[in-house]
């Protein structure tokens, strides 16, 4: 039987798209996979060139992100759909995999919430309307289950339809936990820029091979803290395991989370 | 019992996608229809953006078209799938139409053989290796199909996949064609920026109603040549009438092509 897994690449500077592709492309003749991919590099790129100005706004809690008015949105759309989505599907194409590219905006693939986002600014908290981000909430089963099968693979760009059918920014490796979720995946494997969860951030030998929910929640920084998020959310509704790795290098470098 | 249509949106300044969703949304309710749009606008905003040179190619016979070099192809990629898709799957979402968005690539929804580009430069007629425009040999209609009916609508964004599995610049005009024969399509419609053929392209008022290919033909200039190269392919391939008209303005204003 085909084991069933969502692969998310991130879309950070130093994740290598011909070694995501070749390992999907690895598995994905005989597994069933979707592969969702992040778009921040490209974002910063063509935000710098198109002259939109990128702002990083620091939450109430002190999360910092990408304030994405709608212009940043259609900078995203541009990064995500047209550089990152384009590029996987014609490198799996190469490969031998049907791929097929889509955002969550098309049938609906991802519905999500828009997110009240809340920024401090000179010590006051605003809420951000124009801020075009939000949480998956539904994925269309039935649409994404048409594409999945061994040497077939859907390509996921993380944007969503709100429930105004506005689009939406929604982050890369929630979805790939929430569609896991969705196709009852055997599990979640991050690929990053980072080998995977290290004991101390300043010493890349203290590398945590196999580690709990609990104590991956205590050890992660920074944007970590996002992918153990959604490993939660992945574990809790029923996913086996989450691996956490560099795209590149030996897969046994890696953590892996259990519940 | 439903139509079946293919509308073209053209890519150039002055075709308004609003009014293009208006159209698509009005008859995708009850008839079948499948979206194609083209680039241009973008790809020249983008690519002035990025400091990507555009540079145009006047071919033996004196047609004059875009040199697609890689990155210029990547250029387009992000105009096509990054801005002209992205943004009509959303307003047709917007219009309660459940639109899927594809490049060619998806799937091997479109299958190209790649151009032999000649140029003619400084008198001397050289043949472009690094081209990557391509002719639709290949509609994967079962694909294609899944998407189309009532209240549905593939959104297509003129890409293909080169039988060396590369990534090809195709025309929309043409591309809209071959999809209107893969679908036995009653119509194929051809919004633009102009009106329609002009019998004296000098004066607005020499709109010609109703012609056949052949007058068409002799009434074609510039960029209105492709389209009439694509009424061509399809109604000789069964397609019943091909309408070109502007995507604002009156209906009745348009030029209807009849074999």
């Amino acid at each position: 039987m085909p084991l069933r897994a969502v692969i998310k690449a991130g879309g950070s500077k130093g994740v290598d798209r011909d070694a995501v592709a070749d390992l999907v492309a690895a598995v994905a003749r005989q597994d069933e996979i979707v592969l969702v991919h992040g778009a921040s590099a490209e974002t910063d790129r063509i935000a710098e060139a198109m002259g939109v100005p990128q702002e990083q706004i620091a939450s109430p809690s002190g999360h910092v992100s990408r304030r994405t008015d709608r212009r940043t949105l259609e900078v995203f759309a541009m990064a995500a759909l047209g550089v990152e989505n384009f590029h996987y599907v014609e490198k799996l194409q190469q490969r031998g995999i049907d791929a097929v590219g889509l955002s969550g905006l098309s049938g609906r693939l991802l519905v999500a919430k828009k997110k009240d986002v809340r920024a401090v600014k000179n010590g006051k908290t605003i809420l951000l309307r124009d801020d075009y981000t939000g949480t998956v909430e539904a994925v269309n089963l039935p649409l994404l289950a048409q594409l999945i099968g061994p040497g077939r693979v859907p390509v996921i760009a993380p944007l969503a339809l709100s429930t105004d059918n506005e689009a939406l920014n929604v982050d890369g490796d929630r979805v790939a936990a929430r569609i896991a979720v969705a196709i009852d995946a055997d599990a979640l494997l991050i690929l990053t820029n980072v080998p995977g969860l290290l004991r101390d951030i300043d010493d890349p030998s203290s590398l945590v091979a196999e580690t709990t929910l609990e104590e991956a929640e205590t050890l992660a920084h920074g944007r970590m803290k996002k992918k153990i998020l959604a490993a939660r959310e992945a574990l809790e509704a029923g996913v086996e395991e989450v691996v956490i790795r560099s795209a590149t290098g030996d897969p046994a470098v890696r953590t892996v989370i259990r519940a």
